[in-house]
């Protein structure tokens, strides 16, 4: 099993991602992890002998956070993003993983590794964390913006056997993002969707409202991409907004401050539990390969759980499972 | 000034519905009110003698929470939403409110009180809470789950008129709800949006993210009622789950239950500041009259708020404004 790791992509790279991949390379002897980036960078942050298992391609340009996605793709040949990806679509590598830019990756993931036969649009699929911690996969979050009633369809395939070899789920429960519970509810899109997904081969679980999302009653949420990136940012938005009025009243008398400090730890845990970049990677479905987008702030144990993840995922046989099911007919 | 009130519709009709608005006609004697409903049951809710400026209009018959709303406005001709819709269309009411089944309402706005000229679909515009207790007029919010690019571009002028008029607010900060801030970002639709916007009439203000919505970046936000409904209830939902896990976790031990104590009163403003029911009634905008819909729970307060929320709006003569910009070409 061969992941390739851009080194060089994410908030604390190469450093945080390196130290990842090393401890990674420890727990799992088996798995070969390539770590593509600037030799004469990573090279020191190796300390002692490079593991047998880990190796360094060298990669001599980087894709920063501010690139315009596409130019940066097509111009950065030799950026340690592309050259992953082009691991990958070499048969090189089995995976790639990146914390850097998500556009970049998204584009990668197309223009480099390639779609999969049958797959009219890959799907970036993020876990939102729910209330009970198990969180709902969400796809698509944002890969592709205006989506067709058989996007939404191949996004619930391809989320429910990820949720099943990944995630050990059964019978994953599909649910499609609407306004309501009703069968006949939505814009064009969700009534044409609804009706593909109650024939389809997952289990289709009906409309699940945005309010209820938290509530986790699905592993498995199918919306485009615009409607999905709405109801991301808005949780994040309520939960930021709550957090700063509630810290603002706890300072507003010495009392409240004393509440204030009883309170702080489980506040935080509450804050952590909304916060969905600590539920591990995104992975991009849809393609000729396994790509997986870390958070940009990913430390060294996020770093350590996207390739604990990846190798769960590459041992399913993921990629091949989704192509079978997508190309049955 | 003539308001037609539903008197039948809502959780407190006709109790609280009534004494609203028997509330709002001392305060406002210049204003004439019409109780539509069952006169044998609100007669006696009237104890002391009917005011001058307050009549019973009689209508037999109710639309209910449940019922289906196009069949319900189309077969219930003598409910009391009906009638103040038909109230509204004879001119014999400047405008009617009502806090009973949002979907009949909107279908008796469209089908009976009939769309403005030059208007292509008519949009429900509630305000969402923000932060800093101003809140940001948005629509559509329901009414139309799929929108067209012109649509939103009236959508802006409406709510536009309507801040100016009954808010008061000079040069209303215009929004367009989107995935990201930079021109390019969204779906077909806002992107098209977007072009239209620049060149509209109104203080365009660019893409604004979900997440940035409670901060208050604009005073009208524009968006397609699916995404709106997307948005709203992400919000409701979000600020729901942190409220419950916060109760647990206050009563953890008995030092957080003092804590939590202490802190009660603080989190229930935070939690009222968040209710988007408490921010008044929700106006129809594009009808040949004004229609405002009082959220389902309304009390007393909430039915003679509307009615001088409703009372603003006629004296800026709303609907008028708003016929003189959409025809202006």
């Amino acid at each position: 099993m061969r992941i390739a790791i851009d080194a060089m992509g994410g908030d604390h790279a190469p450093g945080l991602i390196v130290q990842g991949a090393l401890e990674a390379a420890k727990e799992w002897p088996d798995t070969e992890l390539l770590l593509v980036g600037n030799q004469a960078v990573i090279e020191p942050l190796v300390k002692d002998k490079l593991p047998a298992n880990v190796k360094i391609h060298h990669a001599d340009d980087v894709i920063g956070p501010d690139d315009e996605p596409v130019k940066a793709v097509r111009r950065k040949k030799t950026s340690s993003m592309v050259i992953a990806g082009q691991l990958v679509k070499d048969k090189e590598a089995d995976a790639m993983m990146s914390a850097g830019n998500t556009g970049a990756l998204m584009t990668t993931g197309l223009l480099v590794v390639g779609r999969m036969e049958g797959i009219e649009r890959p799907a970036l699929a993020p876990m939102i964390p729910t209330m009970d911690d198990v969180g709902v996969l969400s796809l698509d979050l944002g890969a592709n913006m205006d989506a067709k009633p058989e996007h939404l369809l191949q996004y619930a395939i391809m989320g429910s056997i990820y949720r099943a070899k990944v995630h050990g789920i059964q019978k994953p429960r599909v649910g499609l993002l609407n306004v309501g519970t009703e069968a006949k509810k939505g814009n064009e899109l969700t009534k044409a969707a609804y009706e593909l997904l109650e024939q389809a081969p997952v289990h289709f679980v009906g409309n699940v409202e945005s309010r209820d999302i938290l509530n986790g009653s699905c592993d498995v949420l199918v919306c485009d991409g615009f409607a999905g990136n709405i109801m991301l940012k808005s949780l994040e938005g309520t939960a930021g907004a709550i957090f700063s009025v509630l810290k603002d009243a706890f300072g507003s008398s010495l009392l409240t401050k004393v509440a204030a400090a009883i309170m702080l730890p489980k506040l935080k845990q509450v804050k952590k539990k909304l916060d969905y970049k600590e539920h591990g990677g995104a992975p991009l479905l849809g393609l000729n390969g396994l790509v997986v987008k870390c958070h940009g702030s990913s430390d060294a144990t996020a770093v350590k759980n996207a390739v604990r993840q990846t190798r769960i995922a590459l041992q399913g046989k993921l990629i091949e499972s989704i192509s079978a099911e997508i190309n049955r007919k």
